[in-house]
């Protein structure tokens, strides 16, 4: 009782009267706005099939989801794409909370980029639900909104010990969201950390998962991950809750890219064994390896003390920090104990401080752990200094290799690659174009030619200006992909507009501009002007702005005209202000600030501001603003660094009231800047155990810097001189 | 050399050819996306037309506008629909900045609802430059972004003297907008109030034009507004800059109506002669009529001290508020000197405190003035009692009559109608169904049923609910148009609801909800549900949200769990909470307060919480906040009344750290209220002279009232009683 079929009601005929063997095929074509209910009862030897008449040439597209619901189903093959579900979860291995699916597997299906545009609107990609099921090859990328990309949900017994496996599918990149809920895997939740999930997760390809902290976030009991490769993913394999937990024989490659980490142990009865860990840089919650701090007599979603961990067989090459003891503060008390660390291996190639230790470690026992010469001796015992050189094996990592090495180091052939997970027939390749990647494109001078120039450009190009020469802008351009703005020449070329703003950062944008000078003149006689703007709406994309070697100047027809606006739910990877100068201004360079609901989101990752002028700005220079007391996210960054602040943040309306305004900010290097005349630096210390940098500044006829909060901070070399521009 | 255009192309070649006497005509049909620039020069024996191949049948859409640049150019029978401007401006009578028009004529145009979708993107809809331009009979109606409706603009010398004649035009409704900038015309600006402009401004109708303050905002000197008729406009005819203004024989009708007003005089020379006012009750800056202090010395941008001012023959008919001086306060301390104010009637039915005075009137001469038996003798000398009665004239207009009147009041038959306005062939109807004025659509309980209904609902329908039934919603129910959800049956229906927000106000929709219960037992686990939301994205249309004898609890999955939730950009006529309940709740009832930039937008105009229960609540029970400084609106109105607050306001997230937290409200009646053992009042009083009654409230082991900013105010009848509920 097979056939192919083209309707959702065909469809909806075919599951109701399918029986143990039929196979359901979904015809060729986009299936737009279709809400598949796969509801139906196979048995082991005959399973019934839910598939497509071709491989990667059926989509479900729009409002489209699927549930599974029944015995001994197997679907296969379906792409989701080009739309989002209406609910919470694109494919559910349930019909409804009681009605939940075993034996069932989802296999080779697609689901690419499939979120909802809506940034902070939460929903799940694949919910697993039941027992006994299996989601394998499937190829999962792109997940830019609110939410984990896959759970196992423990919510009724019906799910609980379920012995789900989950493997060789392909993980691939999860953009950074700047919010707690971008983990990429969660198994449990913390109302159910005390429950068994018995799910096994293995030889997955986690391609990086950049969400936040957790790439995976285990959150129950006796599961195990084994062979799954996390190639160059920022965060950690968390044992967020729950014990007796397996980790063996995985992955994690960092390639030296910031934040990348290995596991976490929190909880107890933890095992982590024969992984193998290259280049990873994170610190903190994000090291190579993080043994936590618990709080006593922990409640089941805070922090359980770690009791009896086993770490045991590891690799560690040029990981850059091993973190013991982690979170150790005032809550979380509870050192680990009863716990052991033996024959690992840490080679280092140039860091020599590799091992942090937060807290008193005697809980656990150090024996046989090699590290490469150059290592410090942190933990006094069970740690021997050797020879060490790394060795290509045969399936390209680095090995090492010493005599004080008893077992040859081996990664197991069941390891993930990006060839054996996911599906042959969908392309794993995801290259957006870069800035700059592009043909330059000249554009004469006059009325609105750099918004003309828009739609004929591509991703990546460079639009040159004429040296000298005037633009007038009668339209706000709206930035679509990334594009470069650059006057060729020596002498800058001027921009005027008529709009609120030049230019809009459009979900996909990303703008470089470089030697122009933007004047005010022209703008309208509202207060809110702003030269540069994201989207007012949310936006998915994350994206890149960069300034260099520009001039802002006359921006004053009306209060609160600022440089860059940014709106709510947008948020850059990197935003940096370079070479430039900025000269009266009634509002501020750029307040990074629109993300006010106190849950942990912000508005930008790495903000970089150097070697520029301030000069009569009634505003601040940078507001930055991550509020809330999540723990789940690495940024804000911040380098602010050779700039001279001459007049900046006198305007009655300037409500930071201070020059530079910074609320939980994660890394702060203020370095080397000269305040002149000018309102202070404010810093509000909170959450996750910020890095504060404030060096070799010159506060003169200013005022001085504001810390608040209950974190530690450097500020060295504050001086008072007259500056000798003056 | 005539004919009709088909294309853009065709359009610009005949400009380009055009000669004296041509007529360039559109074809029927849509022009999507066209922007066209009539440039031309034409005589005054022949000018060259543009116009339409029949009338109505011709419509630019999408992103569309008009140039006319030249001279003697007749622009007629162009409608602009479904769309709005990339530019700032939709009709332009330039084509840059030193190329302007003369002697050109707009007239039977339309402009409907050409609005830019965000609702704080600037422009206006037909900017006049050059001189001798005439715009007349018009059809203008819904501009709901910022940015005045039709400007005069005097930036260059090309423009001033311009004697522009705006005659006829049917200026259509203008919804509050909540935030300054929402004029309808505006003749110059503060940067060139000396400035004289000579425009002539006759027989115009304004209907409803209730944007904020400013009906008209005169910014220059010498123009005369005749015949006008303002009908239900909240507001004023506004000299706010430039001198020697005629205001003659302007014809206002309140209704009764909110907020509508007369006349509002600053600055020297001005003149308000044989104006007709009935029912109009705004008090304040929109007053009846409206006599202002100055600034001592005002710079043009300010007040200018009010001089030489004629105010005679003036008629008002039950109009509640005449206001001297008005505005009286540190900075504005000069009142109006060699003024006269005399021959004017004031009769009112009821109300007999008509005039308020400020501050010293003796620099104003009171002659010949006329009251009604009732009216109480605020002022001395000039003002004589006298037995009036109403008797209709022919046109319809109530006209007194008294032996103490002299002179017959008569409006001239030149006065602007509904009728003798705009264009024949486009309607003036603009009735958007209300609430509760549709058919009744009875659903079954299960899952989904409340979301499937929308797509057959209209405009207008009630929803109805099965008595204790149970609603599931796994999609957030997205509201398109006016709905009312309500059970019938005295157990309430209890919606559960999946993802972050059961209902979605969207643009145009309004909601009404009924005897219904709310759980939050099924919301997601993440930080930030909400029950009822506005969307995200910008919304022109303002909202009305009315919920009544509801229940709403177990908002406790996560945290920051809201009833209520808004977005910037989005503007509620009216939000009221009436006869509810609310009990077990993590986030705030509501906080209206996403309008950040301080430059006086505000989230809701009317806010009414009257016999309410609040118990557990661990955020506020209501946030509403209005920024800056700016006095060109009237909200937001607050009353809250007979509500019991038991325990409100004191979870840690609680930013606000009240109970109830007001920063610039305009009206604030709070009566008649149980705090218990809860958070305070705080409210922060700022700009316009707020209204404050907080009267007959009960504080019981609950913190205070928090009162800040340099307004007055009246508290009585404060007590701390044990409330008998205990
Ligand atoms: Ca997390
Ligand atoms: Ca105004």
């Amino acid at each position: 009782n097979s056939g192919v079929v083209k309707t959702i009601d065909e469809f909806n005929q075919a599951v109701s009267k399918s029986q143990p063997g039929d196979v359901i095929t979904l015809a060729n074509g986009v299936w737009k706005n279709t809400e598949l209910l796969f509801e139906a009862k196979g048995t082991a030897e005959n399973p019934i099939t839910l598939t497509v008449e071709e491989k990667g040439k059926v989509t479900l597209e729009g409002a489209s989801n699927l549930r599974i619901a029944g015995e001994y189903l197997v679907v296969k093959g379906l792409i989701f794409v080009n739309g989002y579900t209406p609910t919470n979860e694109v494919i559910s291995f349930r019909k409804s909370e009681n009605e939940v699916s075993n034996n069932c597997r989802l296999t080779e299906c697609v689901i690419d980029n499939y979120s909802n545009p809506q940034r902070d609107e939460q929903d799940y990609w694949i919910a697993i639900y039941g027992k006994n099921n299996r989601i394998d090859h499937n190829h999962i990328v792109g997940k830019k909104n609110l939410g984990v990309t896959m759970i196992v949900g423990l919510d009724t017994e019906d799910s609980r010990a379920n012995h789900h496996q989950i493997d060789h599918n392909y993980f691939g990149p999860r953009p950074t969201f700047g919010n707690n809920g971008g983990e990429t895997l969660r198994i449990g939740t913390s109302h159910n950390a005390l429950e068994n999930s018995n799910t096994l997760v293995e030889s997955n390809y986690f391609d990086r998962c950049n969400g936040e902290h957790e790439i995976i976030s285990n959150k129950s009991g006796q599961n195990t991950f084994k062979y799954n490769t996390f190639f160059e993913c920022t965060g950690t394999l968390t044992m967020r809750h729950g014990n007796e937990t397996m980790v063996d024989g995985n992955v994690f490659i960092g390639n030296g890219k910031p934040s990348t980490g290995g596991v976490r142990v929190i909880n107890e009865k933890q095992t982590v064994i024969n992984n193998y860990h290259i280049g990873l840089t994170g610190y903190r919650f994000r090291g190579a390896f993080v043994m936590m701090n618990g709080v006593p007599n922990s409640p089941p979603n805070r922090y359980v003390q770690v009791t009896d961990a086993l770490v045991k067989n590891n690799t560690f090459i040029n990981c850059d920090n091993i973190q013991l003891c982690a979170g150790s503060d005032a809550e979380r008390s509870a050192p680990p104990v009863n716990s052991s660390i033996t024959d690992n291996i840490f080679y280092h190639e140039s860091k020599s401080n590799l091992f942090t230790v937060y807290d008193d470690i005697s809980g656990v026992t150090f024996k046989n752990n090699i590290t490469s010469k150059n290592v410090d001796k942190t933990i006094p015992n069970g740690f021997e200094n050797a020879e060490i050189k790394l060795v290509k094996n045969e399936q390209g990592f680095l090995i090492p290799e010493s005599n004080a090495i008893k077992t040859k180091i081996t990664i197991s052939p069941n390891i993930a690659t990006k060839e054996n997970t996911g599906v042959s027939w969908y392309s794993k390749d995801v290259n957006p174009a870069a800035l700059n990647s592009g043909k330059t494109i000249k554009v004469k001078p006059g009325i609105n030619t750099l918004y003309d120039v828009i739609k004929t450009s591509e991703a990546g190009d460079v639009i040159a200006l004429e040296a000298g020469e005037t633009y007038w802008l009668t339209k706000t351009v709206a930035i679509p992909h990334p594009l470069t703005f650059k006057t060729l020449g020596d002498k800058e070329a001027i921009v005027l507009f008529e709009k609120m703003a030049a230019f809009e950062i459009q979900n996909g944008g990303s703008l470089s501009l470089e030697g122009i000078t933007f004047d005010g003149a022209q703008s309208p006689d509202y207060a809110g002007n702003t030269v540069i703007r994201t989207s007012k709406n949310s936006m998915i994309d994350n994206y890149k702005l960069f300034i260099d070697n520009c001039t802002f100047k006359n921006l004053v027809v009306n209060h609160s005209f600022d440089v860059v606006k940014v709106s709510k739910n947008t948020f850059a990877d990197t935003l940096s202000i370079q070479n430039s100068r900025f000269e009266n201004i009634t509002g501020h360079i750029v307040a990074l600030d629109k993300e006010t609901d106190d849950v942990g989101a912000y508005n930008a990752e790495y903000v970089i501001i150097k070697n520029n002028s301030f000069k009569d700005v009634q505003g601040a220079a940078l507001r930055l603003y991550r509020g809330g007391t999540d723990e789940s996210t690495f940024g804000p960054f911040l380098e602010i660094d050779h700039n001279v602040l001459d007049n900046v943040g006198h305007g009655k309306r300037n409500k930071y009231n201070a020059a530079i305004s910074l609320y939980g900010v994660q890394v702060n290097e203020i370095q080397n800047n000269i305040f002149q005349n000018t309102k202070g630096l404010k810093m509000h210390l909170v959450v996750g155990e910020p890095i504060v940098k404030v060096l070799n500044n010159n506060f003169f006829n200013s005022e001085l810097i504001d810390v608040t909060g209950d974190q530690k901070y450097t500020i060295e070399n504050l001086w008072k001189e007259a500056p000798s521009f003056l």
